[in-house]
């Protein structure tokens, strides 16, 4: 009864923000490209909360922004509030975030999903993955047709085998009413792959008018929004209000005297849930100490009265929901339009995967998002980016497109997944990167523009003005370096403005270290650029030299790091076989299969001794001395 | 398990075009209203045609918007084309037709709802009806809320154990992949209700870029709009063109080949469809010698290339659907992005309703839209409004507000439903109503507005300028057919303008009967208003001038008609115990329980024999002669 669908080169199963990414990548790339989807209406849904960026979010949304990813470009169209994050502390944690229209974020990601050339979209469900001998060759549909693909990409968000938890009430269904994934789970096993299951929550959307703000504090965005896509300059101000307000002792009460209620806890839900994005109930157990949970009030979008209650979600019985949400300062009176929920999905346990997001042992086949056990629109969105370019590169035969830990947040994330796997929906953190003074969000572009380019998906428009950017930064630092100041040129200037005096000359770049100096006052000194620069090279030249001595110390880490990750590791090796390795450490190995000693040098199991003895195989390896030890 | 969810005065459970219309009626007029829907995200979802109005559909909606009802408003919102149909035929069927962008059709409702006093909106799922002795008391809910309520209205739609029929593929679910409802058909059985199965279907939606419109003829709207509610007076152009084209000989080819395949045909679905509303596949087996049909391609929205292929709605397998649009004229290449499909619901035969819209035998049950057995969105909306107003006045102790066959079509709507029932999805068209040639779309404020009114939906700035309208109106009929022209005044200029002279002198009133005489021609000779009045009172003057013989017979025919409608049945009446009447009229008089003489000659199977013993029988009972019959 199946029929021929047709010929891709790509197809990409689910339309969240893990597979758009990945399908426009491929498109973009030349590649002829099919996304599958259950609903056309669920495009790039947010089906929690409704918000891109956040502390070490908003780095990869910059990164993926950088590649020629979609998601920043998205939210500058669609955002209701915006705000850099953390600006009281250093450059390396200031995190952009964005409130977004969820609607229309929805419709815009759709909209350039219907425009992008060598783009197909269809509303079906895949049901069974084709394949001989393991190597992937397409998918079957529910409504009977065979699509046939180059390479597969699997992007199923929380679709698969879905399960809704609402207290003692729990039913198969998918996020907001929609359907789920019945079949395909099945159809992976026999592939091999070991699926486990994860859960994850959203909050109840509460009427507008039933909110006592007056109780609140409101949150306005920043006076100037700086854009998520290093390819807008200048954004319309669009600031709606949040507002903050907290949980009380009452709120604590009725969820520990309910506990036994929540799905949480009474043992129906046994999957694990995302460790920084708890429930409230696991909030008040966990802290027990802590007298009140603060918690923000959001808009959904420009046209709704829904308001999403962040920080509050939870398994607890509709019931019990009512009378807790009320019991939280302003929400006296409140009236609930969406119930909060968990809801529990099929996954893998990423350490299946290769660092280019392809399965290991099944060829052709490639997965993102929450598929892979991560959490977050924009842990996907990074991965469904990569994923698509990796699905291309490897239909053309060329060089997986790999970033280490060094390079990129994205990187991280992905040798965080596939060399130490996760227990639990992985989110994104400064804390996560080893390298973080120098994957700024704010140099996203200079670190990647280049590779996105080199790869096909950063568009001549951007590149031309990457470069003008570069150009003007490595001038301006030249400049800097350059010019000199002397303590009678400025010292009454500085002690009119009652800032400290300098003892002796030194460059502008020396004058820069010192914390109090800016371009504000190299203009009153008669020191700033004579042709116009652009702001963001400013701020680029202002942190190179304030933080030049971390920056130096991390590029020299990065030199040793780098000299383990070049030290690349075949995959064809069997460590069952090699000599002198600890008997965890070949189980690991053969299972993480890590492309260089580096990454086998951050498998858990894998001793600094077991990296010894695995130096000397590669040495002996390299320089052809005896056979292979393992035959 | 179950919890008191709150008291309401009514509670609508769905939330599609009729019970949209429900809920905000009842909260209008003052009662605390409650919205379950399954889904927020789907509220007045167009999940076939993006469109309002059309032949007898678009005098609907003219109707709904002088009582005071929202389709008119939000289509006026929302509308990307506007065409007044049928301007070449007499005013009784011009018909004012609008393609919606769906995506604003359902936001703009959505935020109407969400604005509106008195009305609570939450999602869940209505699973049982809570009664006691056939009085209805409330609704359980899936997530555990008892909802109590003095009245019940459901408008489920197509949601009630819906089931998709894609050729040999068939699975629950409800359109657009949304979830369907379980459980509420069971209940409604135990309340003895008789449920019944439609079916319907949708076509494909096909990307608009894989459309090749040069081969099709451009359709393009109206140069001036006329606005759907009389509260706009002119409102912005935006008129998006549609396009037509044909099926071919290839296009029924491949039905033909297929037609054991369709659903429809393979005895897979056993229920009925909407006759005027056909699948493809159904018009090329009736129309056997047809050699083509024809369809419009109608854009969804404005930021979407979804297209609508009207009229080729499919219950074929997904293969065959392919090569079926493909054979289309310039549909050679298309992409289909949603395959077409047939959909399966429960419904109830609606001679168990009252012209009230509440369910015989089961108190305080109200019902509107498909759950009726109608199709159409226009359809729908009517009967919430009805149904909404009637569940109020119930509360109320008030009577019931019926409009007859004579007054509106929603009159003949409900007349027909409760008094005719259905064994199709009825839909309405202008030959529905025998006095057409009164119930235009251009007058239905006239008619209605002034009910609208006194129930308390119209708004005071609605009535003011109803008001305004209808002096204007009264004047300018006065003067028309007091000023006189003569052949002197006017033979001259009338010959100029190379149109008929006139004999002798007449009122302009005479004078308008005439075919070619209007506005301008008065402007011409003279003797225009001399002040100011709207262009709508000079449309009424000239209909009323011009049509006056015919509306002067229909209106006799209407005074005949009110003798019988006003000659009012008991509804405790046993007919079973009246001598004379036929057994057939016996049983489907106490089935109907017509609430008029009027009504019951309207029934089928009842003659007009029986109609004469039911007058005397009233008779009887009138002058209170004897006792009742039936003691």
């Amino acid at each position: 009864m199946k029929f021929n669908g047709g010929e891709y080169d790509v197809i990409v199963v689910g339309a969240g923000h893990a597979g758009c990414e990945a399908a426009l990548a491929s498109a973009r790339m030349g590649c002829k490209t099919l996304v599958i989807t259950m609903s056309l209406d669920s495009i790039a849904l947010m089906p929690c909360n409704p918000s891109i960026g956040g502390t070490g979010k908003g780095h990869l949304v910059r990164e993926i922004d950088a590649l020629g990813g979609e998601m920043g470009i998205n939210i500058d169209k669609t955002f209701i509030q915006s705000r850099m994050l953390n600006t009281a502390k250093g450059p390396a944690v200031h995190s952009l975030r964005a409130q977004a229209d969820k609607y229309k974020y929805h419709k815009e990601m759709k909209k350039t999903l219907e425009n992008q050339e060598n783009l197909d979209l269809v509303m079906d469900e895949v049901i069974d993955i084709i394949s001989e001998e393991n190597i992937v060759k397409g998918v079957s549909t529910k409504l009977g047709a065979n699509y046939y693909c180059k390479a597969l990409i699997l992007s199923t968000g929380v679709y698969l085998n879905s399960k809704i938890y609402i207290g003692e009430v729990s039913f198969y269904e998918g996020p907001n009413a929609l359907g789920y994934s019945k079949y395909l789970t099945d159809s992976l096993v026999k592939l091999g792959l070991r699926m486990r299951r994860f859960k994850t929550g959203t909050p109840a959307r509460i009427h507008r008018d039933s909110i006592d703000f007056s109780k609140m504090e409101i949150q306005m965005g920043d006076e100037k929004i700086i854009p998520f896509s290093f390819i807008n300059d200048e954004l319309e101000l669009r600031q709606e209000p949040c507002y903050l307000t907290r949980t009380t002792e009452n709120t604590h009460k009725i969820i520990m005297d309910n506990i036994k209620r929540s799905a949480m806890y009474s043992g129906e839900i046994e999957s694990v849930g995302p460790r920084y994005c708890p429930s409230i109930e696991d909030k008040v157990v966990r802290f027990n100490d802590k007298p009140s949970h603060q918690t923000f009030i959001e808009p959904e979008g420009l046209g709704t009265k829904e308001m999403y209650i962040q920080g509050i979600s939870t398994s607890l019985p509709y019931e019990v929901q009512i009378d807790m949400y009320k019991s939280i300062t302003g929400l006296e009176n409140c009236k609930i339009m969406r119930p909060a929920y968990a809801i529990e999905y099929d996954c893998i346990d990423p350490t299946q995967l290769k660092p280019s997001l392809e399965i290991k042992g099944v060829e052709n086949l490639f997965s993102a998002g929450q598929f892979n056990g991560t959490s977050g629109y924009e842990e996907a969105a990074a991965q469904g980016l990569i994923a698509g370019i990796n699905a291309v590169l490897k239909i053309q035969g060329k060089d997986s497109f790999i970033l280490d830990r060094s390079e990129a947040y994205i990187g991280v994330l992905i040798d965080d997944l596939v060399t130490k796997g996760t227990n639990e929906p992985y989110r994104m953190m400064t804390s996560r990167s080893e390298y973080r003074l120098l994957l700024r969000q704010d140099n996203a572009d200079l670190r990647l523009t280049e590779k996105g380019y080199e790869i096909g998906l950063v568009t001549e428009e951007r590149y031309k003005k990457f470069k003008i950017k570069k150009e003007q930064l490595d001038k301006e630092i030249e400049r800097l370096k350059t010019e000199r100041v002397t303590p009678k040129q400025v010292n009454k200037i500085l002690d009119d403005l009652n800032l400290p005096k300098i003892n002796t000359g030194m460059s502008l770049y020396e004058f820069f270290k010192r914390p109090e100096y800016d371009y504000k006052i190299l203009e009153k000194i008669g020191k700033d650029p004579k042709t116009q620069i652009l702001e963001s090279v400013k701020e680029q030249c202002q942190i190179t030299a304030k933080y030049e001595g971390y920056i130096d110390k991390q590029l020299k880490q990065i030199d040793q790091f780098k000299k383990l990750e070049t030290k690349k590791l075949p995959q064809d090796i069997d460590y069952s076989k090699i000599d002198g390795l600890r008997l965890e450490a070949r189980q690991k190995l053969n299972d993480i299969r890590p492309i260089s000693i580096g990454q086998a040098s951050r498998i858990s199991g894998v001793s600094p001794a077991d990296i010894s003895v695995l130096l000397i195989y590669l040495e002996q390896i390299k320089r052809g001395r005896g056979e292979r030890i393992e035959q």
